[in-house]
């Protein structure tokens, strides 16, 4: 294409609504403009990108046996009451009436079309498994659309959903969607992690979720250094201790008065020790009883996973009252020593090792030292009940574990029978009778990957493209369109390349060399072949966006030589 | 893909709501499902003929130069509020608040969105003439959506818009536009007319319909039988008749009294001739005055044309009382012998030639006889002011007229400024001034094209499709999964046929040869490869879904034979 009738508009300054890189690139190199809040147009070299992703995507799901369907945004309230997102969604859900006043959802997700969809198609077993995806524009009202593509309130996502009648079948689906995704984000150029995540609301089990590594990214992911373990924060395990003899003689237990520490810094500070030296001793309602929970005093207590160890139906911290009547004292002193027979006492795996440590006496301003766990106190149990830290050894058990943020791009998830339940959507199954579907479900947001790409890939003069998702193949670049001589060069070379089947940009624009080359730049097509004084002798200028690298080659060798790029 | 894994949900019955062909096939055949009224999932088959029509357009319109962008569904009203169609579009604009109670309109058409985002982006004639395009699902809220796909609520258009400095620049485009849709339509084997159309209300100038031809069209369209002229039949000029001299004698005006003949079947039989040797006269109302039109008996007057022809604001049918107050008659009886001066007499030119014929007397009850145009009363102006019928010359002076009923499935138009205009969208023209864009418009119904495919192409049986557009290249059948020796043969040809490129959807099903058979007719896919008993000898069947032509080969032989077709 050539560039003087391309859409397009490079900005030179950033735009002010734009506080991240993706979205200050993305609008400055003109491929997106906004519509309204949330809501964007995808221009010319945007739509490209987008259809290199799509045809990625789309050949990944093809290789799975995934087969490609399109359902409708507007769907019938009904569906969403039955499955009772039509409450619990909120104002996400957009929602509007046609013109005889019948409800209608714009698709948000497709659990609910597609279980009902799939639930009258399909009676029988003998059609299971079944694995339908489509790409489509998806519609949520976000409380606050931010980040450009990131957080938008209408985008690009592909989405699938699998049909089992067994958990194992499920697995297997699950495990082939998986290997997907990484291929579809490998083949992006991403640096990711497959996550172990939350399952939260939804009802399922196991899930993981696909983050793109990203200092703009709004959830911490703790992962392995040295293997592929990677989990929400909220979710990592952290190993037991390795039991060792404790050398250490335990010295005898002092109840020393600690005035005005309160917080464990304080109270480590005054008796001299470090943080790690410290006990911390909360007290939490568990369903309907008490139950104190101690860790290291550097460490904080993960309430999911306390919540998890009591398989519990609702807990909560207890308030400064309620302890000073179970133990007698309140937030700054409290400790696992003389407490009621009644109130577990739960130690993180992180206290074990201790010896002759600090804890809080019970008594207001008032510490022990010299606390040693099961010699000066009794645990009702060692758990893993805290959350993971930087340097904590990998729950794989290999390397260790750092923290990093990470946008999510991807989404693999078991929802069981959920919607299937909800939905009535049965078959028969091998036995004959009737059974609900057990499904998976399976989300990439297409036009936040194509953001996360950009926050991956980009410098102080634009962004850069890995090969699979540039919108060019070369940027041509005539730098004075006033020269015969180069303008005819150019127009050979324009013509070779495309019949070489390169897909070429040919920026013949009457402006400045150097607006030119900034544009070239900000676009970031890999291969630039720049025209300019040397055209006289049949040279050209060929430079790598990405690697700097540069070099004059003859234009007889122009295609030769990128080719074998 | 194996069918057997496949979501292809043949249906043994018409389903009730479906009452044309494709709508019908559609449903059987597995291709599409209701979701709700006038809104379509697409399964797989559905699916997979709807990438290859988009890539069909795809390719026709990037060959013009067209910018592929994406624009959103959600618009905001106030955009709409500015072209006005935030009223005009009434019901049929589906409309919704967002969390914010900010108004919405979900994308019917984008002539708004495109129209502004141009207006912001490009300000300079240099950056002209420019042609973006899309495809995307359109929501309209048709008051009674129906035919399957052919009017739905939820629907995949491909829309583009053409801006300009001139008017010269959008004859250009547009019959480049012209050119690429009449190539779609022929890649996709459709008989198809481009029709001229009535600009109607959205105030540009020339405008094409491509209207597919069919039956259960809703429109109809004047064709020549010899020429590519066609147009609406609302639209077709009507030649005016050569002149002859008038050979036969005129005979003496009779005025004749004709009780109880009212129209004009009565009237002429009364006087024992034809209908063609009768002149009907209607009283009209233009802007202020009153005019009598006179057409052959057997002819009708096309109202547009009247008013064209007088330039007029308005125009209607006088009342009975009218026509008593100004020529002394009611409706039967009137006609252009002594009418007072003020009235003017327009004829059509299907009158000049009549030699004593008959007309109203204006007198209730009485007609003339022997009336000669020219000889027995004034005319104030011959003009084409009737309806074109079959049989009339074409207007290109090809051939004859025939009729035929029409499904519209593009449209070419020139806008002109109107929305520029509205919406204050302007440039720098080649002068330094301000002016708004002059516009074009064109879009293609995707998933309407794909129904008038099936209308086309379609027989008792079911569907079968245009090589260009065919789901699968072969359709493998092994009529008997328990025969070892045919289900090894069916599986060695699947798996050479892959290996050749070849698409293929295997019957590997546990069903009767029948219910294959007739799934594989209701399908339509063009060539059919049948396992059945003379696997043992290496031989397979093939069958033309097409043609019908049937021949066994050796599986030796069937990569090379299917290549030639």
């Amino acid at each position: 294409m050539r560039q003087s009738n391309m859409l397009i508009p490079t900005l030179r300054e950033v735009p002010k609504e734009a506080d991240i890189p993706s979205h200050q690139l993305l609008l400055k190199a003109g491929y997106i403009r906004k519509l309204a809040s949330g809501v964007y147009n995808f221009l010319p070299l945007g739509k490209r990108v987008l259809r290199k992703l799509e045809t990625i995507i789309r050949e990944e799901m093809d290789r799975t046996g995934a087969q490609e369907i399109q359902m409708p945004s507007l769907q019938p309230a009904e569906l969403w009451e039955a499955s009772g997102r039509w409450e619990t969604m909120g104002l996400e859900l957009m929602r509007l009436n046609d013109r005889h006043e019948r409800k209608f959802a714009l698709g948000a997700t497709h659990e609910e079309v597609v279980t009902s969809l799939i639930g009258d198609e399909i009676n029988s077993y003998k059609k299971l498994p079944l694995t339908v995806y489509q790409i489509q524009n998806k519609f949520r009202d976000e409380k606050r659309p931010r980040f450009g593509l990131l957080r938008g309130r209408e985008f690009l996502m592909k989405d699938a959903y699998s049909f089992h009648e067994t958990y194992e079948s499920l697995d297997e689906a699950y495990n082939r969607l998986f290997e997907a995704y990484k291929r579809v984000f490998e083949r992006c150029g991403l640096n990711f992690r497959a996550v172990i995540a939350d399952s939260g609301a939804m009802g399922g089990k196991d899930t993981h979720e696909f983050m793109v590594l990203s200092d703009i990214g709004e959830d911490t992911i703790a992962y392995s250094d040295q293997s592929d373990y990677a989990a929400n924060v909220e979710m990592a395990p952290v190993l037991p201790t390795e039991e060792k003899p404790k050398t250490e003689p335990n010295k005898s237990l002092e109840k020393i008065e600690t005035p005005n520490a309160k917080t464990m810094q304080e109270v480590a500070d005054f008796l001299g020790h470090s943080l790690q030296e410290g006990m911390k001793a909360i007290m939490f309602k568990v369903d309907d009883r008490f139950v104190m929970v101690v860790t290291r005093g550097d460490h904080e207590v993960n309430d999911v996973k306390l919540k998890n160890l009591f398989d519990a139906k609702f807990i909560e911290l207890a308030t400064e009252q309620e302890t000073i009547d179970v133990v007698g004292a309140g937030f700054g002193s409290l400790g696992p020593i003389n407490v009621p027979e009644d109130v577990e006492v739960i130690a993180d795996y992180g206290v074990q090792p201790l010896v002759n440590a600090s804890c809080g006496a019970n008594e207001n301003g008032y510490h022990f030292r010299n606390v040693t766990p099961d010699h000066d106190f009794e645990v009702t149990q060692y758990a893993d009940v805290r959350f993971i830290e930087e340097g904590d050894p990998s729950p794989d058990g290999h390397g260790t574990i750092q923290f990093a943020k990470g946008i999510e791009v991807g989404h693999v998830f078991k929802l069981g029978s959920l919607y299937a339940d909800k939905l009535n959507a049965s078959f028969l199954n091998q036995e004959g009778r009737a059974q609900t579907y057990i499904m998976g479900c399976y989300g990439i947001g297409v036009s936040r990957t194509l953001a996360s790409v950009v926050e991956q890939f980009h410098d102080e003069q634009g962004m850069f493209w890995p090969d699979s998702l540039v919108p060019f193949d070369v940027h041509m670049i005539n730098l004075n369109m006033k020269k015969d001589e180069q303008v005819e060069l150019a127009e050979t070379v324009y013509t070779n390349l495309q019949d070489q089947a390169f897909d070429v940009l040919y920026d013949d624009r009457q402006e400045r060399a150097g607006v030119k080359f900034n544009d070239s730049d900000l676009i970031g097509i890999t291969h630039r072949v720049t025209i300019g004084k040397r055209a006289n002798e049949g040279y050209v200028e060929y430079k790598n966006r990405k690697t700097g690298e540069q070099q004059d080659i003859h234009v007889d060798e122009l295609v030769s030589f990128l080719k074998t790029l």
